[in-house]
């Protein structure tokens, strides 16, 4: 006779929820996807969109068809009842709300950017996390060149407008930095050749140095590059207050700006800074190395929104992906009664794209950088890549802006 | 000793002023563009962009780099002087003014979707001219399925929202139709299989029949065959109001719609309305055989915004890319001092698509339907595409649809 499936509930659609989703057997549970996001995106080509280097749909995967098995709702959870094991819902969409219950509960909902209560940030700074994101942003730098031709405007306004502004020497903010520097010089030089000599992009980053997770050399090697791709970096540099069309840094400048994209460190969603949850003191979830909630052993974190106890894992996406993929493996055994042994993080390395075909790799055996490494940072995206399609459709990306060049059209 | 050239200042880059940039000698004038729209779009295949069997930027081409010598503002023109010969520009996404002096003008500025005065079509309807309404067409088909899924919502909510209804039975209407059953059926089906029984389409036409240009078997085919596809088609149906979630008909019965696109007729632009020059009772500017403005020798208008006295050209991209060229020849001619000749037009014939991998073609020689028609309209599409570019990513595009399937992701 045959039990009835438990009914697993994953909250996220993000490296480590969609991991799980992935390699979950739908054989032994009946599982349930609660996102806003009906796709995963690999948001390490993210940058990559936001110039047209690759298109926004080589790099997600729709949830629905990933697993078809599951069943997707495209919600976001408001509220996690643990007494009676239910979770409240609500349509992204239009707002409608409506409540599950699980037997199982798999917290990865990620995390938010973090505008540290800069005024100004939420309303004038572009994010760079989703691909609505690269897409405003996109438009937006056609959009400024297309305002400074208008003919007659003031040169300090035409300034302005071609000013572009990346907060955060993270990779992400390292990497636009580098696609836009390549976007002008490969792609926008023929369409605005009047423009390009007024354009600057500034990389403001508040610590001492940038790419501060990779080794020293190579984060020197990427300054000394950025200073020959003429893209300014100021260390040290906080912003205090955005206004519509300007900056305010803590030594007091004025920074006068076009577009200002925000890529600094992350906060949690309001979701879970309301859980009564045990967290840690930036409002993750607490877990054993099983992702057990602290106190619960039918309700999981991972990814972004929680931390292992006693250990320090970096908030990226290689993290919470193993993570995903462990909690599978783990779930599936568990529902077999077989053993399950805690999580061990496996690092592989980090990897950068820094403009003009170069780019980084910081390996545990070796530190590259510079052609040949761009050349490996390809090869090694694109293996990671989720699907067949995904890869293709990538490197038919890339053949056509190496042949076309990246099209510079707004609509 | 060489003359200054005289300055020719082109309205629009639809497929009349976009076909006369390209052929125009810039040797010859100085170019100026103006145009809203900083690329030209192949309308053809708008319909299937909608739904993801092409790609938006497969069958656009930017203007500033379509012609290197000309000079390009994205602004639309709001007052063209006659006696200074100058015109009062706003640039298109900020409102800045600005004027320019012509010695040459040529107004190819199109038309604008007309609602007939039927209330709520300009609030609620969605029309299908440009490709930011295929994207917000496309986003609403997802949307309005993700939202149909939320769990616990009534029936007659869910068929709303699964009510797709074209009003127009032109050649838009109809294959924004045929493309919309066959993503449902082919794809959609995949993502969402509980919900694809509830789906309906509707295609609305005030006239009798459907595709009324085309030959009158051709027309008859298609209404068979959207039978077969259980795509509705109402003929002498008029909207005469639209509310929010349910549209009126003249014979008194509510329709509820969770997505309305609007594809009827056209209607004049602001500018070309408010313009002293002589037109015709549908506010079209009537011009002789060289295209000149009655009155005038140095403006010309062509496009849907003009007629040629005594000649009833259709409105269509055929007649329009003609007369671009035309023009650009003509112009060229002119500045050498040679004669020109009156235009005439040449009709190649129809082409529409209506699912299922079928097509009409009305010709001057023969009426073809079905398959072998779809294989000769997607070829003959690719022929006229602009450039080599967009024809390799269109091809693309078919091949990605055919192997992959089209993409249901929202974002």
């Amino acid at each position: 006779m045959k039990t009835t499936k438990q009914k697993l509930i994953i909250l996220g659609s993000g490296f480590a929820s969609f991991s799980t989703l992935k390699n979950i057997d739908t054989n032994l549970y009946d599982v349930v996807v609660v996102s806003p996001r009906n796709h995963f995106l690999f948001t390490p080509l993210l940058p990559s969109t936001t110039v047209g280097t690759i298109e926004f749909r080589s790099i997600i995967e729709p949830v629905r068809t990933a697993n078809k098995q599951a069943t997707f709702y495209h919600a976001y959870c408001t509220r996690i009842d643990h007494t009676t094991n239910t979770i409240t819902c609500k349509n992204a969409l239009d707002g409608n709300e409506f409540s599950l219950h699980f037997d199982i509960l798999v917290i990865g909902v990620g995390a938010i950017s973090n505008t540290y209560g800069i005024p100004g940030v939420e309303q004038y700074a572009l994010p760079l996390k989703e691909l609505a994101d690269a897409r405003a942003i996109r438009q937006r730098i056609i959009e400024n060149f297309e305002r400074a031709s208008t003919p007659g405007l003031p040169f300090e306004e035409r300034k302005r407008l071609l000013h572009f502004v990346v907060v955060g020497g993270g990779p992400t903010g390292v990497e636009f930095a580098a696609e836009l520097h390549d976007f002008l010089t490969e792609d926008l030089v023929d369409s605005y050749p009047a423009m390009v000599p007024d354009v600057n992009i500034t990389l403001l980053e508040a610590g001492e140095q940038i790419l501060n997770t990779f080794d020293a050399a190579l984060s020197d090697y990427t300054l000394r590059n950025f200073q020959r791709q003429r893209i300014s970096v100021r260390l040290k540099s906080q912003v205090t207050t955005v206004l519509e069309k300007e900056l305010l840094l803590n030594d007091g400048s004025h920074v006068p700006y076009g577009l200002l994209v925000w890529s600094t460190g992350n906060t949690q969603t309001p979701l879970v800074q309301s859980l009564p949850f045990e967290k840690d003191r930036t409002s993750r979830l607490i877990t054993d190395e099983f992702f057990h909630v602290k106190g619960f052993t039918h309700i999981y974190a991972y990814g972004d929104c929680a931390t292992i106890e006693g250990q320090a894992l970096p908030a990226t996406s290689q993290v919470a992906q193993q993570e995903g993929n462990y909690l599978a493996r783990s779930l599936n055994a568990l529902a077999k009664n077989k053993p399950v042994q805690p999580f061990r993080y496996k690092h592989y390395g980090m990897l950068a794209y820094i403009g003009s075909n170069k780019a980084l790799a910081d390996l545990p055996q070796v530190k590259g950088k510079g052609f040949s490494t761009w050349l490996f940072w390809r090869s090694a995206y694109l293996t990671k890549l989720v699907r067949w399609k995904n890869k293709i459709l990538v490197i038919f990306d890339w053949t056509k802006a190496f042949i076309f060049g990246r099209d510079a059209s707004r609509f």
